[in-house]
């Protein structure tokens, strides 16, 4: 794999204002006081109250052009890559993008979709756009609203997530700039497609069976947490390898950033997988798993908090559902 | 743009079994007899009964791979691209890519959409990755139910659909072979992102609100289809040159293959962008508008009819929810 001269100018976040403590959690569950902070880890997340995905992916693309020192009208390409929309049509980036000014035209806009790796994979695919020269400067946006989805009979993907957005700008690396890819790639396992899924919501069980519907809990979020961590464990480490080029070993990447699935698995499979402890970034105790956002954020995170710098080696992996694994190594 | 070295290898289709004349929608929309034909164009379209989008999706995918001689362990990438999903989660390619060998793993799957472009915007964009020698062949598929979304107190907008799907399978083109890719582009004006639209089943109005809904036609197909004409209709004709690079006059486009959005529209844009009845390839008369399988659907039907043969300039054009136009020229 060539590396492609890309590097993150800028990025942003939008985190929703009303906090959700593991405390509020234990008892709308109706669980004994410490049961989510001892199980998830998560002692904060953030609901929307009020806030939609394309107002908070707006927020968080502001933010990320002006630490990019650039305009709308530099940005040649709009992508929202996120495992929720806004609405079944139009594609969320035409939503954000009219939030960000609704008196702007022309630019592009569309959305992927990886779930949990939408982020990750779009990134990657439009690494090579950047590279070829197609577009100069690209706006990757992730936002998500996953508390509406989720099932409060089910403790424990309750415990987990949280809403928010971020945003990246990716552009060229200049010749004097060490920022590129080295390596990204993505597998899907697809006897691990339904453990993780909301079945309704779609052409499978449109809303307008919502009513009669014998399963409501079809339009809510269902996994079996259990199953993905054997899978996942199962296929992380030799994909690890397929994604290591041959002159980078796991000890030259200063961070690990993991999309933030859960703080007890991340644990697990840093030990499985042999990354140091100094090595794996974990920063979603206030967070909670964001889906596509969990991962633009650890970058967002990690360079607030000087955990990287321009020059270091960056590894992001992660898994979504499909099941799909999923990594790359940058430059930043 | 250099052009990019990508050859379409095989193509497939899958519709629906069940055909649906205009005169049994005249009598399901209680208007007089020839009123969808006069209106639509469409006297067939097909709508599932009990097909799913993963089902569609797998049948038209197979008959592309066979055609391109080629095998599910020969693709390195499968991408969904569509305006319509089975499931909130995961994405359509992992369940189309189950549907296609629950045995076979490793292949990454994910989706793209800009509703009625999404085909034509994850053709784009996958080419470069065949392009730099990221991935060799590509399988692109777009399946796609609306009759299941259709707001059947709107004639206009139930007159034009039909459900179905088709799939490519995209490789690198051999140096003695002519077929590249010349010209691609997308433009989004979010003056028109609410002129289509379906505003439920996402996070803005989740499924779980719909019983106390008081719009339960938030759930399903909104179309203002006038006022996307008239924005359409300013719009392209810049589009249309800048799409054309310096060397290509319209005169040399052997087919122009456009998103069958509505065939009276179509006719009228014909006329406006000075495209030739011969050029113009309208095949929708049995099919309807089947969202972004619409334009596989016509390479489909212009390979099958022997309306295109290798090293003919092909251009596809087309409008999205969004508003986007996109357009590609090509050598097939």
């Amino acid at each position: 794999m060539k590396p492609r001269r890309v590097r993150i100018m800028g990025v942003g976040r939008y985190l929703p204002k009303r906090k959700v403590t593991a405390e509020e959690l234990d008892q709308r569950l109706g669980l004994e006081k410490g049961w989510v902070a001892k199980k998830s880890g998560v002692m904060v997340r953030h609901f929307v109250d009020g806030e939609t995905n394309s107002q908070m992916g707006a927020l968080a693309a502001k933010e990320a052009l002006k630490e990019a020192g650039l305009t709308l009208s530099d940005i040649d390409c709009i992508v929202c890559a996120s495992g929720t929309s806004e609405q079944a049509i139009p594609c969320n980036a035409a939503l954000i993008y009219k939030e960000l000014d609704p008196e702007h035209t022309g630019i592009p806009a569309f959305d992927v979709n990886a779930t949990c790796l939408s982020f990750l994979t779009a990134f990657d695919h439009l690494s090579y756009l950047i590279d070829s020269g197609r577009y100069r400067y690209i706006l990757l946006i992730s936002s998500e609203i996953a508390s509406i989805g989720l099932n409060w009979n089910h403790k424990e993907s309750c415990a987990l997530f949280g809403d928010g957005a971020a945003a990246v700008v990716i552009g060229p690396a200049s010749e004097d700039e060490p920022s590129c890819i080295l390596s990204s790639r993505m597998e899907t396992y697809t006897q691990g497609a339904h453990l993780s899924e909301i079945r309704g919501g779609g052409t499978r069980y449109h809303p307008r069976t919502y009513q009669d519907s014998l399963h409501l809990e079809d339009f809510l979020f269902y996994m079996d947490g259990e199953a993905i961590f054997r899978l996942s464990a199962k296929v992380l480490p030799s994909f690890m390898k397929r994604l290591l080029p041959d002159s980078i070993t796991l000890q030259d990447i200063k961070l690990v950033i993991p999309h933030q699935a859960s703080i007890m698995a991340m644990r697990l499979m840093q030990k499985r997988l042999r990354i140091s402890p100094e090595q794996m970034f974990i920063f979603s105790q206030e967070i909670g798993n964001t889906i596509a956002a969990s991962i633009p954020m650890g970058i967002y995170e990690a360079v607030k908090r000087q955990r990287i710098k321009r020059g270091d080696l960056v590894m992001l992996v992660g898994t979504a559902a499909g099941l799909s694994v999923g990594g790359m190594i940058f430059v930043y």
